[in-house]
């Protein structure tokens, strides 16, 4: 077998075998298959495409290109809960918790934020002393004792997807929906999930702009999850306008932690609820998705999903006081309200746009390995549908640099638009 | 400026810029852009196709990559005559004395063998002693003195071609168009020729298998002579059999010199007195093809042509007393003669497997940097459209080893298909 015949057929817009599949990613992990192999192969593979099979072939060759986690020893079934991406979704720190509390064990490995949309492990370690680099031994244990642990992908999984991606970034072949359907799943199955709850992001702040391309991306996940033999479920979520109100890391953290006391947005609540239930469901806790919304409220309102919540901080060596008093958090040194310029109702808050200024004061990174400031972001006031009157707080914009802040408010500012009519609301989720 | 922008502008489909395209170019010959963005940056152009414009532009970039030839105070004319590649086509040999000895001073390089078709290169070797790595200066001085020269590419003309065709070799990236069409255009644009007539090569034994395809590449490459100043013309001519009857480098070149002295295959003769014709056109020594048709026969007759020819293999170190006697090339150890099964007509001689079966013997290379035999190959005595009776000669294997000529002989005797009806010849030009 030729890498290169490999290439070929892909570019003939033939369908790969899974021998061929295995073999190029196993070259390509020990480096027998140059880069420049695999970029002609990723860019023939975004033009050309794939079928679910070969998906699932590739999905299951990266998985394997490193350790696969069994954690079937410690837990009945591990349920991994996965966004693809976007801007003030902090769902994951509030969700896992709640779950954890209903009885159900979460070990989850997430990812950095990169662009516009921001990541989990960022937000986590706004906290101080928070660790991330768990190793595998660290991770089972704590998953075995405490019943939660929410850390980072530890190098040893999947690193044909490491690599692959590394590579994506700078050939111009990222959108690609089977190689990003194939990225997201591959470390699922690696960090040993069973079940497995995609939230997948639709809108202007998604990688997925349109509902269709949103479906189709989560439609092959599902697939390839079935073909592995995984429980899986999507979900198609709104995000044409940012999630709950904060976007930034420490005021993301913030919100996350607020919500597990019981006073977050309600739009972010709503979903934490839903994507909650889901996973109850799914981790076979609950036996429809009513009873898991109720089990849901009811850690939420009982406070056992805030103190799983403190037990998982607390494994990880993060400051648990910053748990109990949130005006611990490091303020940014400017706080800037932005008023209403006009009465009317909100049409648009265009997600992409917050999340490109929140890269701006140094929330996010433009590139991998860029430092970050926790301190800054935005607080979004008001939703799409909301009436709002002139004169009355529409975001506060959190800065270090004056002449960024100006910046990002003007930019803040632009993402809002106004209608005389009235607006109907987004819808949280659309299936 | 970056690279990656480039490329998904291209896997966009849309046109790059002049700039953008330099810039690419330009990066990669040095070594800024690494293989594996070019490598996906062939793959999209591959896919997604190039403009004339791009594809000019493309040329250029690769021209002016090194070194570019000004032979203006040597010679009044510079033509170049290029066959895209295939099976028994020694036509450069056998033409370029031709019109030299017409008064029209040639100085062409040529390549080696790759896969099934011939190269010029490996069929001069074959005569001892003669060299096909000029200097540049020699290069000059011979076109001056002798006012004719054949030799192998020189490393410092368009070196983003090499890099590039080396690249495209391994990444499944060769049959593109545009892609062709430059890596042909800018090395004679580099090697300073003015005029430009291109034989492209169409059927089972060339790269352009389709009429259509053929003439898109002719179409293209005559364009992209144009934008750059190039007086260039395009033949299509026929490769569905092998031109002439000698396949094999010592076969080929006992046949191009037997041209020179009026004993060659009719096809072979009709299509080199047709494409020196246009050859002395192009370079202003004939004012029209019946004038410059005329003059190759002359050339021919009255002996002046294979003068030109021992001139040439003199003053590039060859032993001339190989033309004279061509007895003197060395023979293969094995001679089989294989007769006509049976009888009817002969409906086709298939290119392509007598170029892959001359790839066994040892006459050609599996990959770049083989070694080859220059004594092996085939003599293929009918043509299609010739009626046959069974037992009379069909072709001769020329072997040095007993199993590759079996192995050979049949492929070689299943390249050949008979019919019971009459079969019209081929034609050898198109267009």
């Amino acid at each position: 077998m030729r890498a290169v015949d490999i290439i070929i057929k892909k570019r003939e817009k033939q369908e790969l075998t899974s021998q061929e599949i295995e073999f190029f990613i196993n070259g390509f992990t020990n480096g027998d298959i140059p880069d420049y192999q695999a970029s002609a192969f990723a860019m023939a593979v975004l033009l050309n495409g794939m079928t679910a099979h070969e998906t699932k072939d590739l999905t299951l060759a990266m998985a394997h290109s490193g350790q696969i986690l069994d954690l079937s020893n410690i837990v009945d079934v591990v349920v991994d809960k996965h966004s693809s991406g976007g801007v003030g979704d902090k769902t994951s720190i509030s969700v896992m918790p709640m779950v954890a509390a209903c009885g159900l064990p979460v070990g989850k490995m997430s990812g950095r934020g990169l662009g516009f949309s921001g990541g989990t492990l960022d937000k986590l370690e706004s906290i101080p002393g928070y660790r991330v680099d768990l190793t595998t031994d660290e991770f089972k244990q704590q998953l075995k004792e405490k019943g939660i642990v929410l850390t980072g992908q530890s190098l040893d999984l999947a690193p044909a997807d490491g690599k692959m991606y590394a590579l994506r970034d700078v050939t111009g072949t990222v959108p690609s929906t089977p190689l990003i359907a194939s990225s997201i799943m591959c470390k699922k199955i690696a960090a040993g999930a069973t079940a497995i709850v995609l939230d997948v992001k639709v809108g202007l702040g998604a990688f997925m702009e349109t509902l269709e391309e949103g479906r189709k991306l989560a439609k092959l996940m599902v697939d390839i999850g079935h073909l592995a033999g995984r429980k899986t479920v999507a979900l198609l979520s709104d995000m044409n306008q940012p999630l709950g109100s904060a976007v930034g890391n420490s005021l993301e953290m913030i919100e996350a932690i607020q919500l597990l006391r019981g006073q977050a947005p309600a739009d972010y609540y709503e979903h934490c609820l839903h994507v909650a239930a889901h996973v109850l469901v799914l981790g076979g806790r609950a036996k429809d998705l009513s009873v898991g919304r109720a089990m849901a409220e009811q850690c939420i309102s009982d406070g056992s999903a805030l103190e799983k919540f403190r037990v998982l901080v607390q494994a990880q060596g993060g400051d648990i006081s910053y748990v109990d008093d949130v005006s611990k958090f490091g303020h940014a040194k400017y706080i800037k309200v932005v008023n209403v310029p006009r009465s009317g109702f909100i049409s648009q808050v265009h997600a992409r746009i917050v999340g490109e200024a929140a890269v701006t004061l140094g929330a996010g990174r433009a590139k991998k390995g860029d430092p970050i400031d926790h301190a800054v972001g935005f607080i979004i006031h008001k939703k799409v549908g909301d009436k709002v009157k002139a004169g009355e707080p529409l975001f506060e914009v959190h800065a270090n640099d004056e002449k960024k802040l100006e910046e990002a408010r003007d930019s803040v500012l632009s993402a809002h638009k106004f209608s005389d009519e009235f607006v109907s609301p987004l819808p949280l989720f659309y299936e």
